[in-house]
């Protein structure tokens, strides 16, 4: 690591050294009508969490989830090394069947932290996990995007780069993500390198890394150790990563591999069963939600076993599936439920909690995709959620990233950021003595205490369209996704990238190029 | 009142006496994919209320709030006989401005009861109001609709009639409501009676009354006297009423016959300030909550100085201004947390409690107005809200009834039922044994719980499309509105009336026949 690189590390990235800033060139794009307004920090909520299930109820979920990791057993695929560190752990393994002594995985998980802070490098951008914090991070995984002349096509690492510019400059995404989209016009076993650089060229806040292959978490890791310096990465969460359990109850070799890299390096697995409930789960929500702790208990307790203290979050992506057509649903009661019970096992445990997003099976972002997005967002926030994947642009059930989508779930993001700062019973906020000014039979409009506070009162929505019906007329009776497509070019247009280090970025593309010779493309 | 008459009420107004009733029409219109299920009871809710303000926060703005009531005062206008009430009862009166001491409104809704039933002509369709159930009604006012073939135009009694038929059929909605928009092709003065008269023809399921006069309120209870009988409408429940504030702190003359004649008759007042924040009360929430509480304080004590333990709601209608524009603005966090608030403010004072609904100020169904009315929704039912008016067909800030609109809010009603009904923790949806069955690897599409459980396991929408991108595609790429308009369509061209004794069918015409040749029309 040279001097450089370890002095842009301390400096995060050098954003600081030089230039005005993000912070004054979003207000002055904010002035001009043309872009957002400055970054917020991750949401620290002052809200009470929102819980479906009793202490009764929370027992016997956890009761039965014992009854699965010991008589049933939970699957680690295809990797020995696993299975070894679970026989020295005193788990029973049958074949590639691990049986989990009573009390074993929550043992094992009391040296993970409830907390800890995911870094960026810009410092002003880390985010913490855990606790009362809440953090948003983009749409991920998608192969398609809807983009912003309306067809829906393969994603490219241009529509990645936008995402990425995107999230940077939303106010209340608090992380530039993961695989916003996936970039097929890059070989498979490449575009790892030009995601993980495009999060660090092109926004300066938190990102994950990638999982797809355990190299591919290696390299995810070098880049890292080239931006922060190698001691910081070795003792700090800078990035999160999607560990998704295959449920019902197995772990493949592929997570296995990425988790292993991962919390090795002290970075930070998401341990998430990806549940369609009636397939991957029961039809019912209490089954779900044993089978959800049960798989948790024990993927979150293998990073314990890599490695003591590395960060881990209790996941949980949870839908439901028709059973008319097979296809999964969104936005429903169930799957709320089951991320609200899933939360206050993760609280009770001790863990960071993952779920929810702005998720929908809509094709378009009509008023279904935004009462499915609605009704998963409010869940998450009242969940007491602490990362919150797929917060925006997520359309038609996960396979398109969609530029308006996202624009209009941004602009949700902001009102639930406001939401989680509950009740102000400040003197002020009381108002008394507005009230006493006013009196019966008049209006606030005027008034001193209204005119000293309604820049801070209401959160104010850049797309909803509050005029009157005459003036949307006149103005082309417009839809939200109308709006939210100029609102996108408008931002791209007036994106800036935040400043880098010449020498990390240069650093950076040196190791991607040395990677990118040292194999053939593959495209499978 | 005739023979007939009460044995019509004895029997719900004849609706069983013959044919096969709703429930199996319902459901031969749903085979054929035509209507919709059968009609759902009002909701008890299995799960718990969310909360914002804890004990001490509750305390200063009721503390608040006293201060409210005893300094400032509320004015009664123009109601020489309520300023005589008030004096009588012990408030300080001067001019038409009411002050009350410490305690005095509490004092006098001791007798106020703290949950009813209100009854509708069939029996099965009563509806609790208070404690654990919520009761859904329809948008309630708007002069224009947007109509099937996307018309925004003026209302006419046909809209109405329309929109009492959805409300009837649509299963979860609990009330058929008041106003669900105004029919001006009939004269002023004269269209209550048509409007009741509707209600009371189209539907089975409880209604609302007329409150825009003290005549129209007198000639409500008129005819639902012809429909339950004298004694029975008396001595129970059969109107809910909506008695607006006129914000800040002003009861006007025409709410106040209206709660007069209604409080006198043992009908139900829902007394509901109507606040935009900043204009009609503090620009924030800790200051609109403290004059909401006063409001409702004085106009609930006022019914029952009318008639003591006449039924009366804590109402609350909260939405916020734009600053900008001077527009309403809905759904966003501000009036969410002055809901929740509210609803702990009506909880403490032992009075059921009426807000939310599907509010929402954008011009047509897109994700503006999803989003706007499922924040709102969402909240409406955690804050354990007993009865929500605009839960469905709310558009352009409750100036427009939607038919497509309607039809997407009464699905996530549906919703919402679902959601109430909370974790089921019974052996069977525990489910170990589909666990254990179906083990590491599998899935549960065709295990024995799965195929059990699944009719009643998920909530279905009529009107999400979750099918693949192809499918959609070939299948005319929908917007969830066309869906809606078709599926509006279905249902009023499946639409049954429900029985209605003729003989009170008849007596209902002759006593509208009367009242409308008693006065010209009116158009203003």
């Amino acid at each position: 690591m040279s001097d450089v690189t370890e002095q842009g590390a301390a400096e995060g990235g050098g954003r600081r050294a030089r230039g005005e800033g993000r912070g004054a060139a979003a207000r002055r794009a904010s002035r001009t009508g043309g872009g957002p307004g400055p970054s917020l920090p991750y949401i620290q909520r002052r809200i009470r969490e929102y819980e479906v299930l009793d202490e009764e109820g929370l027992q016997l979920i956890e009761r039965n989830a014992d009854v699965v990791l010991e008589e049933i057993g939970i699957e680690f695929r295809d990797d020995a090394e696993a299975l070894d560190l679970w026989k020295a752990a005193g788990a029973d393994v049958r074949g590639q069947r691990v049986h989990f002594p009573k009390g074993l995985c929550r043992e094992l998980l009391k040296t993970a932290p409830k907390d800890f802070t995911w870094h960026a490098r810009n410092p002003e951008r880390n985010a913490q996990i855990g606790g009362k914090a809440t953090v948003f991070a983009p749409v991920y995984g998608p192969p398609f995007v809807r983009d912003l002349d309306g067809n829906r096509r393969y994603a490219t690492i241009e529509d990645f780069r936008n995402f990425v510019k995107l999230a940077y400059m939303a106010p209340s995404m608090h992380s530039s993500g993961g695989t916003v989209c996936e970039p097929v016009d890059i070989a498979v076993n490449k575009r790892h390198l030009d995601m993980v650089y495009s999060h660090i060229r092109y926004s300066d806040k938190p990102f994950m890394g990638s999982v797809t292959a355990p190299e591919r978490a290696e390299d995810t890791v070098a880049m890292a150790k080239i931006l922060f310096g190698d001691d910081f990465v070795e003792n700090n969460a800078v990035t999160l990563n999607l560990i998704n359990a295959n449920s019902p109850m197995v772990f493949d070799e592929t997570m296995l591999g990425a988790a292993k890299v991962y919390a090795r390096h002290n970075q930070a697995c998401v341990v998430s069963p990806f549940i369609l409930s009636g397939a991957m789960s029961p039809v019912t929500v209490a089954g779900t939600l044993t089978q959800i702790l049960a798989e948790v208990l024990a993927g979150a307790a293998f990073t314990q076993l890599i490695r003591k203290g590395a960060p881990v979050l209790f996941g949980t992506f949870a839908a439901s599936i028709s059973m008319q057509s097979g296809a999964p649903t969104f936005g429903t009661p169930e799957p709320s439920l089951v991320s609200y019970g899933a939360a206050q096992l993760a609280r009770r445990l001790g863990l960071p909690f993952r779920t929810g997003g702005s998720l929908c099976g809509s094709k378009v972002p009509d008023a279904q995709a935004a009462h499915e997005s609605a009704n998963t967002l409010n869940m998450t926030l009242l969940a007491g959620t602490n990362f919150v994947l797929h917060a925006a642009g997520w359309l038609e059930g996960g396979l398109v990233s969609s530029y308006e989508k996202f624009m209009i779930d941004q602009d949700q993001l902001g009102m639930m950021q406001k939401m989680a700062e509950g009740v102000d019973l400040s003197e002020d906020a009381q108002a008394l003595d507005a009230i006493r000014e006013v009196g019966p039979g008049s209006h606030y409009l005027g008034c001193a205490h209204t005119q000293a506070n309604f820049q801070s009162a209401f959160y104010r929505s850049p797309l909803a369209d509050n005029n009157s019906f005459e003036q949307w007329e006149i103005e082309g009776e417009k839809r939200i996704e109308q709006r939210a497509n100029a609102l996108a070019r408008s931002w791209l247009e007036h994106y800036e990238a935040p400043y880098l280090d010449p020498a990390i970025d240069e650093a950076l593309k040196e190791f991607i190029a040395k990677r990118k010779d040292s194999m053939p493309d593959a495209f499978t």
